[in-house]
């Protein structure tokens, strides 16, 4: 281990919003702990501590932290439930206003953020108070206009005393800009600090993860108008642990409580059936419903627009966006499989917290090279990117993380889950699984990473999270990752052989450039003057094998000094260890 | 008048659907008594009668049905709220389902009927039941197909016993074929017999009128989902008494309880306000509700069929089959001056029983000619016919039902309506109203009504209910009938001048008819052989006008000795008196 590393895990969101404070040997720390969590956390030991101490609380929150996906959901959109989103005058009396909602009950936690003008999220401490509060509100007056009397949970603040100072805060829904965090980076003193602060610049904050599920439960009161025992949940990066903040907000409807109440009664007994309309395919029946859906979000939706009824995509699925949240939505409907992976992927990010850490760290990277990219196309996803940090971090040695065998293997009765006759059975207890003790920093794994995809047999070989080991290819694709619960398809079956080849490249690149001393150590930035990018922030600079190569292919002009040594050192492939 | 009446009312159903017996004096009557019920009614004194006596109970329930209409549908509503629908197999043991149903409370109504199979409406005591009922029911199981697990009161009985004898006894929900009334009719002793028969045959039943508020209710339901303050109610035929068993459900949906309910805090004070979606106009927001409803009816509706938006119309609407009850729907928003003329109506309607006779007989006269049809056209409408026959009985002397004018004149505070700019003012506490003692029979009005029209004026005059006189007509049309409400527009814009020929002709005809011994008197069917048409069944009969025009057209064939007879006497239009 190049350099010692403190732990301080403060997991500060159910959600699995860890900040975990990484200190260089070097750096301004001041007290030096070395603290094992992750072997806390295997044997599930609590480090002992005075009161006061800060570990204490920080093993607290960590089991915290440790709940499984349904029930930090649960408690989510039992939050969401009871929640307003109300849209406010800049120069709203911020003491005023909450003297104002407390006429209708305690208010439990609020804030205020920016989209499209500003919006307040308040959430009360009795779901009688979100009745109260619509029970006064009125349907507006307006002239020239007509207005769809669709009363939802959304409304606007009038005539708020504005006199005062405006003391609002408002919190961020979106990270800053590239730039701005490769000059926030270069100023860190070490690569694992980078690590931690890209992620916590770009981690879902505890305000985002609410709105998430604020905008979920006013879309499920539409929902439920017709099929009152449905649930709309998050699914995908807005919860598996990995979501950037700003990231699309992938929605399921969940009918399955209804549909699986089949008919009971004995053949011989008397007994009632609904008469309900008839489909020829389940798909049908879900392209039904998401078309009703549309209609309505479109129709009376106040701030939904740009509705897209995606219904002949292999998952049909709604897409809008929602105005009052900036978010972009897309709901699907019976996509069990989809949820069992974000179940999984939150599993993993909560067993090791180098797990968030990396695939935060590999997914910005990528993204700030156009490896990945919103549009659809023959690019790496995100989902692709994060099985292959988790394969690496399968690879290790010891290994950081189980495979997907392991997990199965340790799965209770009532994990048992078969999906449209895939298997997505693994254990959701977190206390059965015990990992092995890796004391590997983020560093190192930084550099390993880039090493290990620089050099993979893509051509030969297939990437398993289940098996956690290379298997040779089912199938002719450039790059072939397994998907973990439909074993028979390709998570990357999109990726074609460029895009496939800039990865590679890039890692080559980004392995090259953490191990040359120039890009590699901190320049310090002491002065306030804006420091020379190193270690992560030079990785997130453009990409010069990119640069050339685009140049190569307009006008093939002859490369830098500097850009040949590089490509040399790719070309074999081998480096030279840094010292 | 030619033959003396005796009136014995039996307000059957409180959506005045009236049994009124008239026996002509040469007939099987064992008790000839000579009710004044219209004086009485006028007067509102009660005949006196001993105990058992069956005045007693017509008096009672002609109070009932003098019930304001908006009382009558308040009850049906609630009636239709504590039913649900039943597919049963043909053969299910009536006793046995009672048993059955009567597990989730009292049964307070109940009756089999066809309509793609057999369906029993069922209407509990207590709303309690039906909630139990469905808290039973199942989802069913299919193989092959798939289900929209969207739940209604719509159920089917599975695996009832079908031991025993069938006992089910179905209650008609369609009128006889024109062919055999014709045959009833031509039986019947009198003209004023006959126009009641027919009247009997063709309104709606009990039974029918449940029916179509139930299927109002669970239209309700669908779209409570969304505006929990709405109401669907029927209105038209299926309400204003006119209404022929099998005619379409004309429904509305009653938005007016959300959007009236407007922001009322002073300016200086905070509030809040819903955040509705816009839309440029009201007509829109309209568009956009039908539009959904209509998505929702389409893809999750059962036994919703043939859906169709037909957004694009005067009035926009939602147009469907509902199977189950083989009604043909139609749904409008917030077509209230709609819903005001189907109170009018009833009000007429209810002021004399003749009202109804002279319109169910009128209406069954021009449809059996093809003077009105279902598909839309040139024709004259049932609307319009009525409305002929109301200002008809207006011009009697003295007159039978009064002015909408003195209507207006007799209207309390709380009847004042003003809709979009029209006076829709009129009186609903019908015992305001005095009428004048006419004592016109049935045949007596018949035959004037066809006089009436076969020699007005229709090229110089409109025809004005509000003023009970014709008027100057204020723009070129064939037919001018001015709207009851919407005074500028013409209720009969549509008809051109051959159809509006063709109803002059007719009426011509059968006033002639009516006047000839052969065709106006009983011809006598007491052994059981069919007896030859007569009086009103003779003007059910094809028409030799239409035949003879129509052969004109074709060939130009010389007209037999009797047809050349009755062109004549209508050439002349002042035909001799019936002896």
């Amino acid at each position: 281990m190049r350099r010692s590393v403190s732990l301080s895990i403060a997991m500060a969101s159910s959600l699995g919003v860890c900040r975990l404070h990484m200190r260089g040997r070097g750096g301004l720390v001041k007290s030096l702990r070395r603290v094992q969590t992750f072997v806390h956390r295997n044997t599930g030991t609590v480090v002992a501590a005075a009161d006061g101490d800060p570990l204490r609380k920080e093993a607290t929150d960590e089991k915290h932290g440790r709940r499984s996906l349904s029930a930090v959901q649960a408690e989510r959109q039992g939050q969401a439930e009871r929640s307003v989103l109300i849209s406010c005058n800049p120069r709203t009396n911020e003491k005023k206003f909450l003297k104002f909602l407390s006429r209708h009950g305690d208010v439990s936690k609020y804030f205020f953020y920016e989209s499209y003008g500003i919006y307040a999220l308040v959430e009360f401490t009795k779901r009688e108070s979100v009745a109260s509060l619509l029970e006064e509100a009125a349907i507006p007056t307006v002239s020239h206009e007509a207005l769809v009397p669709f009363k939802t949970r959304l409304l606007s603040l009038k005539n708020i005393d504005s006199v005062g100072s405006t003391n609002q805060q408002y919190q961020p829904q979106t990270t800053a800009p590239i730039n701005q965090l490769i000059q926030r980076l270069s100023r860190e003193e070490s690569i694992d600090r980078q690590v931690i602060s890209l992620t916590e610049s770009y981690q879902l904050t505890e305000e985002n993860s609410r709105l998430r599920f604020l905008v979920c439960s006013l879309l499920q009161d539409m929902v439920a108008a017709y099929f009152p025992e449905c649930a709309i949940k998050p699914f995908g990066s807005s919860v598996n642990g990995f979501g950037k903040l700003g990231c699309d907000l992938d929605m399921i409807l969940d009918l399955d409580s209804i549909s699986g109440r089949k008919a009971k009664t004995p053949k011989s007994a008397s007994s009632l059936e609904y008469q309900l309309k008839r489909a020829s395919t389940e798909r049908a029946v879900t392209q039904s419903i998401l078309s009703v859906i549309g209609e309505c979000v479109d129709q009376f939706g106040p701030g939904c627009v740009g509705v897209q009824k995606i219904l002949n995509a292999r998952c049909p699925l709604l897409r809008f966006a929602h105005q009052p949240s900036s978010f972009q939505c897309d709901l699907t409907a019976n996509n069990r499989v989809a949820v069992k992976s974000t179940e999984l992927l939150y599993l993993y990010g909560q067993l090791d917290p180098r797990v968030r850490f990396l695939v935060f760290t590999v997914r910005c990277w990528a993204r700030a090279h156009g490896i990945t990219s919103s549009i659809p196309g023959a690019w790496i996803s995100n989902f692709s990117l994060t099985v292959m940090v988790l394969f690496f971090l399968q690879r290790r040695s010891p290994p950081i993380i189980p495979t997907l065998d392991h997990l199965k293997g340790l799965a209770g009765p009532a994990d048992k889950s078969v999906i449209e006759g895939n298997d997505c059975t693994f254990v959701s207890d977190f206390s059965r699984i015990q990992l092995r003790s890796n004391t590997e920093t983020l560093e190192q794994l930084l550099c390993e990473f880039f090493d290990f995809y620089a050099t993979f047999a893509f051509g030969k070989m297939s990437i398993n999270i289940r098996k956690g080991k290379e298997q040779n290819k089912p199938e002719v694709a450039p790059l072939h990752i397994q998907n973990p619960f439909e074993i028979s398809l390709n998570v990357s079956k999109n990726v074609n052989a460029t895009q496939l080849g800039r990865f590679v490249a890039l890692c080559q690149e980004s392995s090259w450039l953490l191990q040359q001393v120039e890009t590699a150590t901190p320049t310090g930035g002491a002065a306030g003057n804006t420091p020379r990018p190193w270690g992560l922030a030079a990785l997130l600079q453009p990409s010069q094998v990119a640069e050339i190569k685009s140049r190569k292919k307009r006008r093939r002009e002859p490369a830098s000094e500097r850009i040949r040594t590089l490509l040399e050192s790719l070309k074999n492939n081998k480096q030279p260890n840094k010292s």
